[in-house]
């Protein structure tokens, strides 16, 4: 099966980090998969939520938004509607979720990074973009905190790279654009660290439920992916 | 190790599941997974959503909720605070793409299907819980609907059933309660059909990433759970 | 006039009240007047609103709801609206300030108790069965508290217990199901204490206004109503 | 005991009805029960509600609401908290009832009219002046619509007038100013007819419940002032 | 160009300053412009907003508001709908702008002082008989608070005013009347203070883009208004 | 008085258009005044609100926000808090007026454009970058809907653009950052046509009054950086 864009089918879109593209944030990275555009903003706060005061511990938290006109058709601004929908929840707490993986609170200390992921251009894959990006902004906020002197260590034990996957037409796709996405039968998410260990896995059956045998294949092309994307990571953070 | 009910690690909790609990509705269940008690109702409405009008094909969704003193402590009212907080959407959605996954939507013509599981004892699995009892209520809510031949069709391609597997100190333990799921390090909700294929496999890593080998256990357990799960709901509905 | 379920004009329905319905909350009742069905949920906070803060006093208060099926067709959620009603407003404030009829702050100390009503099947006096229920539910957290030493001396002074009555058709009616209630004419909700006196008094023309001599003969009904509740809450406390 | 504005236990405080106060609306009056003053307005609409479209009958509803400073100590707008108390759902609902008492629907037509109540001055029993109030302002709205032949008949049935009594220091008085209202043990709103039956009673017992004794001389208190109030209400539309 | 109520284009609409009008409030004016009243209440609190705690400065803010039937036709209650319209957001910011302009925060010590204005009949001007009422209201509020030594020093360094201009068909007008304000090109309004100084200018094209000459002559008009304002104002507080 | 990054008082920032930065919008540009950058989608669609429906009339509306972290510290975004602030509401009608005064809404015919303006980096004069760049999206939006004979005319009767100007320290200055905006004791936003007219005029006076010789002063300021501005629009669109 042929790829509209020349792809094959084990293959990540052109990959693009830019570092510091906001000139306030602490870290803010534009992050590129092909068409799509995530900016993710890391910002530093010197205190933690109520609940963790005290604790000696940090934490990392994470909000997810698009604007309107990054789809196709223009969406309604969740800010004049007067509440976030579903899936933005959806993703902005996956995206906190798989970043605190990589984290160790206690070298923290008790200090918060919040992950701000607006998406400028939407062409499928804007979560897993998401997180990538938000991994390198997130070392830049930690950078930028260790030069001050506001962690007791290192935060970061790990690195955090993340990737769709899915089947269209029977074949496994790496990092699906747009139309593959709504093509797909089976749709996964995959997080993964730069060590090679899951952080989370969702898996849909967009269309037909799906066998084992396809969730292992997927699991091995969302693994490569990870790979490469780990590689790019560390690039552009030489 | 132990499990602090005397279960093995492959063993489901006592399930118990009541039909007709609520005298209005078109399907009711009162489902429960040892002390978690969710109440599951179908509502049948001979109408579609605007956006799904004219095509011939019906809508399944889902609606997901927990009483304040289900839980341990108090918790607020989603009501009082006005808005409806990201584990709720997250967990409403997921039960409407789960039970959609085993429904024709031409069969079922341009009727809708609302399934309201509201959690009246919370401990543990609340939401696979819920997905489990909800598709005995649906059954019992396209039984309704094709007394009155509402349907073209029958609606009903598969059935659906759900559980949680985890690792508590590296053993891979099948529908854990809530002080295990606390505990666990790695949490997995995992949907599966009646013929034994995946709908959704959701894997988070609590506090450690994990590996490959973990993952492929989790889902050799989760595939038993859920076979016997769906032994239950065949004697619920015989 | 004959009613439909076989009751004379006097009587109440079948009540039942089920005590420790939840594993968690410090006092918890399952109560039904015939079909109608209410969760009560006594939970126990050791501190009050800020408003009553260094004061002494302890402070209780009720919040009521209905669950989407718990009626003949489907509510919507109130959380999904984001707002709550007018009636669920005036139904939990009608609730907190009949509870509050037998409690003596002072000797409840600085703490407070919720009382979660939810209606969990509807047929009719849901109000009625809330207040009468969640006074068992009150009762036994403060067993709870006193048993923990939380309270300086003994907060209930009285019981207080709940009933509706009407006319349809000019028969003045005990206890309205749901039928009733819809055909009542005037329509009215009486709070009482255990020794017989008035906590509240809600008398409405829902399409006839009505003369003294109807209220006078309402009122000797309810009477005689809350009466026989007492004893009920009095055998379930045994 | 004395008043301390000096009036006896069954006397109302000075009532001043001032029609015609909003150049726009069909029916406008001013009205004062001593420093309460609440500007009621009926606005006439040549529509229903779409649950009562068809229909062939009308509607009449209300809404009432303080301005921030009409209190002794400002109170912050419920547009800027985002949501309406319970309070105010709580009145304007028994105002909507209560005029709704005196109109024939199908006189009416399917027309709607919105009675708003805005308390500019509050010293007690603003909802008992607004329901007193607003029967003007509808009279008047009435006669707009007749004189334009809107309605096929005479929609007002009756009048209705309303006042609140309670009981301070064992003395059952009539028509509460605020300091009255805030040191009475029991409180009781009551709605009348101008033929002089009920259509709402809402007896509250602050402190200490109340006997069958209290409640009856309550009753007669407030029949006799709605038959005065009924009376001013006829002067002012001579 | 002859004016409906026979003004000249330079003349004011004839205004009424009544203060006290609420018993309650430190400050309190109804204002009438023609036939557009608003009532002006200035709440006194003895504490700021926390940004400004600790900086030893005071703060003035204002709320502005119209009553549902203030206009021709009846506005839905921004309370009921939710959320505060963009109008009403804007008006109330101006008047929380121009009143600072004439407020030492430093003389007023760590005290805020709310400025409620409700529009209760609404005929063109608004905004301006608010900001001109509310300057009133203020002052009474400050020597109230003055004759209880609450400030350091005197915190009013100059008074404010405000009036709109417009050109109608080709002419310059002054103080705007609703029909006028509709028909107007091009719509401005100047708040000064009684020094003869500019605070706020906010003109408009409504239709027509405005040279440098309209707005220079509209400049004009407003000063003169302005003038008579001040010396209204001044008359009102002697 | 020299400004910090050298310019000259009456000389405007680097100024940069990028059009077409988003593939799927009709109109989209990418806007610069030095650092502070804005992204103006252009969205059609064919209809209009429903007050304009059956006119023939066309429509055009926008809505402004700021990325969190477009700012030097982190902005809660508003749809999290769920409601929409003052300075968002005013500055979307601000941008929506000034865009409407260049459109002839017949020649538009029954559609609508949403000019989306959102702050990706601020360093003051972000409503005016908007307005500026928002004018030549629309022109694409524009020459698309031509393209498809979508309007019965030419839409755009002229161009608009905007600069604000304020003064610090005695001097007017053009195109303020956001240092110079904070230390500005007046300042003045303007909006100019293409043609050298004026849309809107909004000055404030934020710690002194302004003198009419300052008014005049910056209003010459601000004609001369309209037509620079105008300029750049020009050959944006060459």
């Amino acid at each position: 099966m042929a790829r509209h864009d020349g792809r094959s089918p084990d293959q990540l879109r052109p990959v693009k980090i830019t570092r510091g593209w906001l000139p306030h944030a602490e870290g803010s990275v534009l992050v590129e998969f092909g068409a799509t555009t995530v900016l993710c903003a890391a910002s530093v706060q010197d205190s933690v939520p109520r609940w963790r005061r005290g604790s000696g511990l940090g934490w990392v938290t994470a909000e997810y938004a698009m604007l309107p006109r990054a789809t196709n058709t223009r969406t309604d601004r969740e800010s004049v509607r007067g509440k976030i929908g579903g899936r933005t929840h959806e993703i902005s707490r996956l995206i906190g979720r798989s970043l605190r993986a990589c984290v160790d609170y206690k070298a923290l200390g008790e200090n918060s990074i919040v992950l701000d992921c607006d998406v400028l251009r939407a062409d499928g894959g804007t979560r897993t973009a998401a997180i990538t990006g938000a991994y390198v902004a997130l070392v830049d906020a930690v950078r930028w905190m260790r030069k001050r002197k506001m962690c007791p260590g290192d935060p970061l034990v790990d690195s955090v790279a993340a990737v769709s996957v899915g089947i269209v037409g029977d074949t496994p796709l790496l990092d699906l654009c747009y139309t593959e996405d709504v093509a797909a039968e089976t749709d996964m998410n995959v997080v993964m660290t730069g060590s090679g260990e899951f952080v989370e896995v969702q898996g849909t059956a967009e269309g037909v439920p799906f066998a084992r045998g396809t969730l292992d294949s997927l699991l091995d092309l969302a693994t490569a992916g990870c790979v490469d994307l780990t590689r790019y990571q560390r690039e552009a953070l030489a």
